[in-house]
């Protein structure tokens, strides 16, 4: 008798998103004790022996929650337990930048980027699933702030793999169950104060009632595509501005013979290089700044955020501080 | 004392989609007898004479309700007390084709077609605002299609104008209620088997209670710059098709040097061409044809919608009815 579906689905999932490693690689999954990263270890943990990676773990202590080091040291032990090795537990200090999600997501990753190097690991993996990635979608366009956004988390990026992003969390749960792995259900996770913990449990659960049972999997395909998009859409971008961006400033002509698309994306690069701040910089700014090029009736300037003032000169657009 | 805040919001939306006309252009306002298109017909027939347009109104009775031509002929009625001139009743059929929904919008479209050809007018003014452009980028949602089902109405195309994409539903509300015009609200729009009704309802207000009342306004955006997004990617594709297609089949060498996104965009014209139907062919469908590409090793065929199927022969994708 073969394992369960749910374990076969996680283990082929594993073998499949490392099938270009070699034998001797090091691999690292990142591990909260939660059922996706969980089932995503003990995957890992079945997988290496034959393929010959050298599979460890890392558990990640935010300090955050009374207790978070006796849980993190729980971890590591069901990690040593899968026998992973080695097994690391990071201790990192979350900021406040970008508020409390995001400085814990920025501790996280350097603590795992700092690891990852000096393992010199081949690939570090990421038990996202399929509804983290609906989720991510729900909460681009609550953002409202374009394709990118809206497209989510790839199943690469750098040293970081997502080998479940085309997996059910309920599959993951099956797998963990099935394979007598006592899951930590972060209350984090249950906390309405985090905008994705309302999405799970507030949001999904209505769309999948209202509009029926595929929404999950509509939102992922959706992030895909999307994704595929914004990358062709910054390609053409970079090739754009490498003609319309020069030492002087942009280019007005060049940037009439683009299509909106590429024009935003254009001027949003220029107002970055000239220092306006990612985080303030809307679509709102950029459509201000859109206007001296294609409503142009002798307006003074344009204010981007960071000080920065956008004026059109002599047919070209000239960017700088106040 | 100046018009209520929200008579001259829609008044001043009218007075902007329409800059561009000149006396003596003919202007048709559709109206259902809803808030939307009656506040439209009102803010119309308010600019008509100062502007110099001769403005009319057509209703359409859909044949789907008892009574519903008595109600055409009611809100002709209150057309006329606009002082729009001409006003007329279009009568349909309503198919079947594509589902209730569509099958009615399709009718729709044709009679307003018709009218529009026949009184050569400059434009026909459609009454869905924010609102229902939030609503469609829903619906997209929910079907997983990608960007240009995301991407939601254009404030124009072809004859038609929609002055209202920026405002809400509740502007127009109470702009009716300033000018004393009894709003007939359509029992469809409480009919819960309609999907768009359930998002209106049901989908809508939890998202904007999950995530902030800013929700509506960010999935409008959204459809703003997908579609922007969609239309710089079309043109794309049509450039690269016009190099990647001839007529033995796709070239693979010029394909390959195609971002993904744009790549399944020449397969999908591709399978169009070949005659496979557009509501049948799906992303996975196109992901499939797309390894005949990427992920070669002999394979024999890909089958598609419509009885087609790809064959990869000397460097070309062979596309051609079984």
């Amino acid at each position: 008798m073969g394992p369960h579906p749910a374990v076969a689905a996680v283990r082929l999932a594993v073998r499949t998103a490392l099938a270009d490693l070699s034998p001797g690689d090091v691999v690292l999954v990142a591990c909260s004790g939660g059922a996706d990263s969980l089932a995503l270890a003990s995957a890992l943990a079945f997988e290496a022996p034959a393929a010959g990676w050298l599979a460890g773990g890392v558990t990640v202590d935010h300090g955050l929650q009374l207790g978070s080091d006796t849980r993190a040291e729980g971890v590591a032990a069901t990690l040593r337990g899968l026998r992973l090795d080695p097994v690391e537990i990071a201790r990192v200090t979350v900021g406040t930048a970008g508020g409390p999600e995001a400085a814990a997501r920025t501790a996280r990753y350097e603590a795992l980027d700092a690891i990852a190097e000096k393992l010199s690991v081949a690939a570090v993996l990421l038990g996202h699933t399929r509804d983290d990635q609906a989720e991510t979608v729900l909460l681009g366009l609550a953002r409202g702030s374009g394709a990118r956004s809206l497209a989510g988390m790839a199943a690469r990026s750098g040293t970081y793999r997502r080998p479940f992003l085309a997996l059910d969390r309920s599959t993951t749960q099956r797998a963990c169950s099935e394979a007598g792995l006592a899951v930590w259900e972060d209350p984090h996770n249950l906390n309405a104060a985090y905008t994705r913990v309302r999405v799970r449990h507030g949001v999904l659960p209505v769309l999948e009632h209202e509009l029926g049972p595929g929404v999950t999997a509509a939102l992922a395909r959706t992030a895909d595509q999307l994704r595929d998009d914004a990358d062709a859409l910054d390609e053409w971008a970079t090739r754009a501005a490498e003609t319309c961006v020069g030492q002087s400033g942009v280019d007005v002509a060049a940037l009439e013979g683009l299509p909106a698309a590429i024009r935003r994306r254009v001027l949003r690069r220029a107002a970055l290089a000239a220092g306006s701040p990612a985080n303030d910089l809307s679509s709102g700014h950029l459509a201000a700044m859109d206007t001296l090029v294609t409503d142009w009736h002798g307006q003074a300037f344009v204010e981007l955020p960071g000080g920065i003032r956008v004026h059109r000169v002599d047919g070209r657009l000239e960017l700088g501080r106040v």
